[in-house]
This record gives structure tokens, C-alpha cells and sequence, in this order.
């Protein structure tokens, strides 16, 4: 193997860049939609050649990373697909995996072997200056082959994120999209309702905040577009972790409410069950 | 001034310990219950003094900080009304004022003064082990006084933060446990019912986890007696804020359940809103 096309300059593609040089020894080359980011990538020395021009870019290339948003992925990959060797594989980055999955494992059908991949990495930040090479080290990449998938290509994808310093773990494009409306979805959703909230109830209360509520809310920095475009491809499984969400609040609130003695011993062990899984999080990452 | 009293070795009364200390020269007793915990002070050489003996600890002291949970306040003010100088001024840092106010304030109504405040730094973490001299550094801290606190011990009591590196607010007692409830106290329920709701739902799912879970759910690993207390001893204030955020909640599912173009519009515009709120946040501190 050797020459990577990254396929978009951002947080992901620009860190994936900068990793799959130090970790490993491929050629990168990488596409920008815009001149000023082609520039940018020159000007930091990220990749070998950064280019707006998807054919120079995808020519030759074993393996190609979209790492686009997943609205922009179909038409892109749609000419990704006649510019790649017949034999490249290609991955993705995209936060929800069986809508990407269903689009764009049949542009490659005939040329190329797509295999879905999300690594569970990133910040609130975005954009090329936020780019760094331990982006993903100890990170959970999650794999989604799709029926039809090769075995070989998803083997090549997997081997690909342990380079970069990922955990990789396995989960059908369905499994995945249910696993991370818990995981990340709905607590994005959760940080955005509770700044709104906030805000509407007492914008002064935000003069007073300390690390807790920074830390609880820190997603909440994310690009609204891209979260836009998440939340809404992923809407049924979002809708329902939000309502078992709701669910547990009330179950909490039901308990406050009445201050019985036996309530306060209930309301001890809900936020026992709640701080044994959280101490367990932390000592297994 | 010079003698300082820290009732309570925990994470807050060991910090405050180091830091009076480090940015004035107070000379430190503590008091803690457990002969264990003594001990622990003298080998790690925080204070000048430390001792299960509150008499002695209370002795010619000048300030008294009252760092112990708020269900044992009453009975250990009790004792150190009666062994502080008859000018001596208290405050504590309890989570909650109302209650902790209206409990206190008499105790100490023929010797000594108090006034409330409510230092909002610390962590999940507890005990003298996570103590550290500048926990207080850049954080707000409250202070609460109530009809008939002296403007004399009020300014006291500010100035003694201001030293341990706060950046000190006033709000009356009822302000403050409003404001808490919608920047600690919700949030706090939101990060213990999240880690509840994911764990019901799919316990799998935690081993997909990636920074932003983490973060969101931090706080859900703070001490659950303690965290009973301060919900239950300010229940009226978080069963307000959390019916407001169930129903801001609602309010984004509502678009997510619709998913027209205007409703991924309205979407965009309700992240962007937490967004900038958010960021204005991270600047401003």
C-alpha cells in the first residue's frame, strides 16, 4: 500500500493526514472543495500534495477517506468512484453510518470496496487548524460492514484506524446508529436543550457557571450544520433514546418530588447506579 | 486577622487549607471528625494544625469556614458558636443557601457572624487526597447575605475569597439557589439520568464511549450522599428547572419528528443559539 487520498480538510482529514504520516509511511494526498484550503494544507505541510482537483487526487490511490458531510458525500463520491483504481478501498468518517452506508456502498459496487467506518474522536472544534496527529489514539473507531462487504476491504479499513492509534470495534451500520444516539446523539441534543434552557429561564445564570456545567455542555460547541444534518439522519433512533431520556428525568423528579425518607434513600441509589457506571468509564479508557 | 478555622478536611476544607497558606498568611487549624482524617493532614502537611478537638481548633479563631455536609451543619455550628471568639465571623460552602442560611444564621445571632457563600469550584472528585492550593483559582464564588448579616463580616468574608483566587458575586440566599439549581444542580440530574437512561437502554453502549460522553456525564461521579442532599434540600428550584427542560427538549424533538425543510432550519437555528451561548461562555472565562 502506499498513496492515502483524504477526501475533505477538516478536523478529521487534516488529523488523519498528519497520523497516517507519522504512524505510518503513506502518501498523502489530499482534495479540497476551496483554493484557501488547499492553501492552508500547503502552508502547514499537511500530506504530500493537497489539490481542489478530485481526479489528481484519487488517481492511484489504494485506500480514500471521505471525511465530508454526510450531505455532500453521494454527489462526491459519485465522482471519487470513476477516478480511483477499480481495486481501491474506500472509507468514510460520517457520524451515522446506514444512511452513508445505504448511499454509498452502490457507487462502489462496480469500482472500488467501500466499508464504513466512524471514528468516535474530535472535539467542538473544526476545521484544519484544529488538526493533530494523537487525535485518534485510544479512541473507538467503529467498522460497519455492510451485507456484501469484503472481507478483505473491511480487514484493510480496520488495519488502517489501529494504525492511527484506534481501538476498532465491529457494529452493523443499524447497530452502530442506535448505539451512538445514546452515546452521542442524544447528549448533544441534552447540551444543546440545557444551554437553550438556561438561557430562557436566566441568561444571568450564565455569569456564575464553573467547571461542571462547562464540561456538561462542551458539545454544544459543535457545528450546527454538521448536527443538523446528524440529528436529522439519524431522527427514529434519537426521537427514542430521547424518550427513554425523558423517561429516567421523570423517574428522578417523581422521587424529589415526594421527599420521603425511603424517596431520599431511592434518589442515594439512582445516583449510585449512576456514578458506579460513570467510575467504571473512567477506569477502563 | 490571623487564626483561620476549616471545619471539615474534604476536598473544599483541604483546598481552602492550602490555598490560605499559600496566597496569605493565616495561620490554618482544622477540624476534622475522624482521627484518620488527622492524620492524614499532618502527613500531608496541610495546615498548621489539625484536630478532632473543635474547641481547640475554634479557639481564638478569627474566620471559621464550615466545610462539612449540609445535614451536619446545624448540630456542629451549634458547638462552634460556642467556642469561637464572640467576634469571630463563619461562612461555609455548601451547594445550598436557603436552607443552610436560614439554619445557621441563628446559631451564630449572639456570638459571632455569619454570612453564606458558596465557592463553585471543585469536582467530581472528593477527600484531602484531591485537595490542591489553587482549586479556587478563576472560579465564582457566591456570597449569600441575608436580612441582617453585617456589612463588616460581608466584606470579610469576600475579601477571604478574593485571597483564595474567586471571583466573588453576590446573590441573596432564594437568588442563589435558583441559579444553581439551573447551572449545577439540573445539570447534575441530566449526567446521572443520562448515564441511568444509556445504561437501561443498552449497557454495550458505554464501551463505545468517546470524549464528548464523557464529558457530558463527569459530574454524574460526584459523591451521591452528598448530591441527595443538596437536590432534596433545593427540590423546588430543580423540579422547576427540569420541567423547562423537559419541555425545551420537546420543543427539538417536535422539529426531529417533523423533519421539513423549515423544521431542519428551525433545528439549525436552535443549535446555533446553544452554540453561541456556549462560546460566549468559553470566552468569557
Amino acid at each position: 500500500m502506499n498513496k492515502l487520498a483524504v477526501i475533505g480538510p477538516g478536523l478529521l482529514g487534516g488529523s488523519i493526514a498528519l497520523a497516517a504520516r507519522q504512524y505510518a509511511s503513506w502518501r498523502v494526498s489530499i482534495w479540497a472543495r476551496r483554493d484557501e484550503a488547499v492553501a492552508e494544507l500547503r502552508d502547514r505541510g499537511i500530506g504530500d500534495e493537497a489539490s481542489t482537483d478530485l481526479g489528481a487526487v484519487a488517481d492511484g490511490a489504494d485506500l480514500a477517506v471521505l471525511c465530508i458531510p454526510i450531505g455532500a458525500m453521494p454527489e462526491v463520491a459519485a465522482r471519487l468512484a470513476s477516478a480511483i483504481p477499480p481495486g481501491a478501498i474506500v472509507t468514510d468518517v460520517g457520524s451515522v453510518k446506514a444512511r452513508v452506508v445505504a448511499e454509498l456502498a452502490p457507487i462502489f459496487r462496480e469500482r472500488g470496496h467501500f466499508v464504513g467506518s466512524h471514528p468516535m474522536a474530535g472535539s467542538e472544534q473544526t476545521g484544519i487548524s484544529a488538526a493533530r496527529a494523537d487525535l485518534f489514539g485510544g479512541s473507538v473507531c467503529i467498522v460497519t460492514p455492510h451485507d456484501g462487504a469484503k472481507a478483505q476491504a473491511v480487514a484493510t479499513v480496520e488495519a488502517f484506524w489501529r494504525t492511527l492509534g484506534c481501538r476498532v470495534r465491529q457494529l452493523s451500520p443499524q447497530e452502530h446508529d442506535e448505539t451512538v444516539a445514546l452515546i452521542s446523539h442524544l447528549p448533544h441534543l441534552l447540551a444543546a436543550a440545557l444551554v437553550n434552557s438556561v438561557g430562557q429561564q436566566d441568561p444571568g445564570a450564565f455569569d456564575f457557571v464553573g467547571p461542571g456545567f462547562r464540561d456538561t455542555t462542551r458539545v454544544a460547541g459543535g457545528p450546527p450544520p454538521m448536527w443538523t444534518e446528524i440529528l436529522t439522519s439519524n431522527g427514529p433512533a434519537v426521537l427514542k433514546s430521547a424518550e427513554a431520556m425523558i423517561a429516567k428525568l421523570r423517574e428522578f423528579m417523581t422521587l424529589l418530588e415526594r421527599q420521603t425518607d425511603g424517596d431520599a434513600l431511592s434518589m442515594n441509589e439512582f445516583l449510585t447506579h449512576a456514578k458506579t457506571e460513570r467510575d467504571r468509564l473512567r477506569a477502563s479508557h
